[in-house]
C-alpha cells in the first residue's frame, strides 16, 4: 500500500526576502501520517512545516509551481492506494509588483476595459527578484488565480482523495455547502471541513464528510488524524 | 546592565490565513543573545523565529504596529545599555486589496492625478478580514510604508544602537555604503551590513562597520554574534 500526503503551507515570492505565506504549520499533516502503520508515504510538505517521526518519503516545495511539478512527477510515477490532500495551498501568484505612481502614469484617461487589460498583462518584471527597495512610498502587488492542484489528481489516476476546506468564522451549514462543492468539483472521496475559528493548537473542530454527505465531528488533531487513517484502511 | 534584541521577521496579514512574511530565522539574534553572560536581556522576536536557550525576557511580535507598540512600551520603561537591533522588518503594510475589475471602475477616463488620489486612499475593507474567497480571478494587494521602528529609537534615549543592513546580490561598495547611510539616518554606533546570496545557514558573511567607517569582515553567525557581543561589553 502506497499514499500521498501533502501538507504545511506553500509561500508565494514577491521578492527574495519577501514572501506570501498560507498559514499552517503542518499539524495535522504530521500527525495523519504518523497515524499509519506499514504503509508506504509520499510527503509533500511546504518549507518549514512539521515533519512526521515515522519514516516517510519527503518532497519539500515552497510555491505552488514547485508544488505543481512535484505531483506531476509523483503521480506519473506512483500507483497512490489514496491521496490525503492537507497542504493549505495559495489560491493566487504574484504576477507583477508596481507603485501607485507608476499605475497612475499608465492609467491616466484610459476606458475601463483598457485599464483592465493594462494591470492584467503588466509586466513580470519590475525589479521582482533580488530586493525591492524600500525607498518607494508604496508598494502594489498583483496577484492572479493559481493553478488548482486539487483538480488535477484526478486526471492522472483513479485513488481515494481526501480533500480540506479552510474557512474562517462562517456558518456550520455555509461550511458544509462548500466542503459537498469541493467534493463534487474535484471528485473527492472524503471532505475534512473546518473552520480556522476553532482551531487552536491541537484542539481543533472537524467535519469529515463523506460521499453521501453524511459526516462526523472530530475535536481534536489527533482523532481526525486517526478517523482518516481509519477511512482509508477499510478500503 | 540591561541591553535589547530584536531577532526574526515580521509578518503583515493580507487576511486571517494569508501573511507577507520577511524572510528570518532568527538564527543571528538567537546567537547574539546566547554570546552574552550576566546580562539582562529583552528579546523582542517574530512569532516562529528560533529562541535563545539562555535566560531572557521574551516578547513575541507579529506585525510592524505590534513591534512599534512593544518598543515603546520597553523604551519609556527601561534604560538600555545597547540595542540591537537585528529583526527583519517590512517596509511596507497592507491598507487595502481590491480587484483588477473593481479598479477598472473605480479608474475609468481619470487624470494621472486622479488615478494616484484614488489609489492613495483606498479604503480599509474588501472583507480584508476572514479569508478572502478564491473564486477572484486576481487579488491586487495595497501596500505602503510602515513605520520606520529604527528611527524612533534615539528619540526615546540614548544608548548604544547597532542596526543591520541587508541587501540581495550587490557589490561590496554599494553594501557598505547603504550602511554608511543607515548608521548616518539613524545614528548607529555599529552597523552589520550583509548581503542574502552570502549567507547558508551559519555561513554568514558579515561586515561589522564602526562609526568611524572602519570594519571587520566575518564568516559566520557565531563569529558575528561573538565581534558584536566584545564591541557592547567594551563600552
Amino acid at each position: 500500500m502506497r499514499i500521498l500526503i501533502t501538507a504545511g503551507g506553500t509561500f508565494e515570492k514577491i521578492d527574495d526576502v519577501r514572501t506570501i505565506k498560507n498559514t499552517s504549520t503542518g499539524r495535522l499533516g504530521q500527525l495523519i501520517a504518523e497515524a499509519f502503520d506499514d504503509v508506504e508515504i509520499d510527503y509533500v510538505y511546504g518549507k518549514g512545516s512539521l515533519l512526521p517521526k515515522s519514516n516517510v518519503n519527503l518532497y519539500m516545495i515552497e510555491d505552488v509551481r514547485s508544488l505543481e511539478k512535484t505531483m506531476d512527477h509523483l503521480l506519473s510515477n506512483h500507483e497512490y492506494d489514496a491521496i490525503i490532500h492537507a497542504m493549505a495551498i495559495s489560491d493566487y501568484e504574484v504576477y507583477s509588483v508596481s507603485t501607485i505612481q507608476h499605475l497612475a502614469s499608465l492609467l491616466s484617461y484610459k476606458s475601463e476595459a483598457e485599464v483592465y487589460d493594462i494591470l492584467n498583462e503588466l509586466p513580470e518584471d519590475l525589479n521582482r527578484y533580488n530586493k525591492i527597495r524600500s525607498d518607494k512610498n508604496d508598494l502594489v502587488v498583483f496577484m492572479r488565480k493559481a493553478p488548482k492542484i486539487i483538480e488535477m489528481i484526478k486526471s492522472y489516476q483513479n485513488t481515494y482523495l481526501v480533500g480540506f476546506k479552510l474557512l474562517v468564522d462562517v456558518d456550520e451549514n455555509i461550511l458544509l455547502d462548500e466542503a459537498k462543492l469541493l467534493m463534487e468539483r474535484n471528485d473527492c472521496d472524503l471532505v475534512l471541513a473546518n473552520d480556522a475559528t476553532s482551531i487552536t493548537g491541537d484542539h481543533h473542530v472537524g467535519y469529515l464528510v463523506n460521499r453521501d454527505l453524511s459526516y462526523d465531528i472530530y475535536h481534536t488533531k489527533q482523532d481526525i488524524a486517526q478517523a482518516i487513517k481509519e477511512k482509508v484502511m477499510e478500503l
